[in-house]
């Protein structure tokens, strides 16, 4: 590789980001799992949204009575959106915070923390789990994010 | 700290990355304040969507005629998704723009109006303002965002 | 520009920095699209959701029904959610993988095939394409995206 290459590399080298990079990479494919997960659910429970979805179950109105929303399917929406509200702040705020020059052992912490807080978070949504489970892996999670974003403010302010 | 990391912070040592994170930061954390708001509607107005969420009112018919929809919180959600649709393309395409070598006071001009113009949008929703108060937030919001991204093709621009 | 911000700029000097920025902000651009494509349908069909959107259209129940969900509408807000599911983990993940120095004709390839198979979805949704068309398109993108991160994870993994 070029030894312009190497300069940009040197970003993916450091310890701190290696670990934003790992975390958000991991919080996001579990983000993508949720596409999977709703897929999963409209197909067992035959419950779809777009006509050209069940076309192929035949035409007309034996197709129609598949177009329904089904309690399953809805509750994985709703996990879904709750991440994209939840896991853009931390993708967007995660990398300010690991170019911020924090301590590897905090960053870590943080990183782990609200990895950890989401994952449970979608458990609690899917089985689910008696509140307060849900609520508090969300504020767990939401805690992460404002606590990086103070750091970023602190560190980074120019207004 | 190590030279490694000396280099790495350099980035935030920059005065328009500066600007971008702390904008960035303070955009993502209205965002982050919509849920707040949601669960402070949803507690206030008794208007829940999960079952488990409305077990501590009691059991069976008392607790299920709090799941319902409530105006405030539709209102509050659909502030949230409209945050989610304008902010990430804020945070994407204003990283790259923030990259790409604008004028400092060029790129504060940007990162303020998106921000105060999103401040005002959810002001507008949730007050609510008479139209075209929400729209045209909206709008001079969209319109920076444009701009960034023309700069960043204008500069950046390999296909 | 002064010595600092020539440091700087190298990020955006180099090739497959620049082809993530141009991707990037072309996919962010055309889910930007979506909430005009949304306006447009809103205004042709008069299917809004907020009172204050109908006030022009005349006092009481003359403006009310406008107050209405319309199928065209709510496609295009479908297809919009799904592009924030899937264009918020490539800018994501797209980003750590531009840092993880891959090939510039492997990244190439990345980009432009998520790309086209995201804008292929767009064109499905919309007019809409029999199934599996929009099906494929998704699956498409969604592969790149694993692939990504795959890479990612092999070049910087720390847990």
């Amino acid at each position: 590789r070029s030894g312009e290459m190497a300069k940009l590399t040197q970003l993916i080298d450091n310890d701190v980001f290696r670990a934003y990079a790992t975390y958000t990479t991991i919080v996001l494919l579990k983000m993508m799992l949720m596409s999977l997960v709703t897929a999963y659910f409209r197909i067992t429970r035959k419950a779809f949204v777009n006509p050209e979805d069940v076309a192929s179950f035949g035409k007309g109105e034996s197709a129609k009575k598949y177009l329904r929303t089904d309690q399953d399917v809805e509750r994985v929406r709703r996990g879904h959106l709750n991440d994209l509200e939840n896991i853009v702040p931390f993708v967007g705020i995660g990398l300010m915070y690991a170019l911020s020059g924090p301590e590897l052992s905090t960053a870590l912490l943080h990183f782990r923390i609200f990895t950890g807080a989401r994952i449970l978070h979608t458990f609690a949504y899917l089985i689910p789990l008696p509140q307060p489970g849900r609520g508090l892996s969300w504020a767990v999670a939401y805690a992460v994010t404002i606590s990086m974003a103070y750091k970023v403010l602190k560190t980074a302010l120019y207004l």
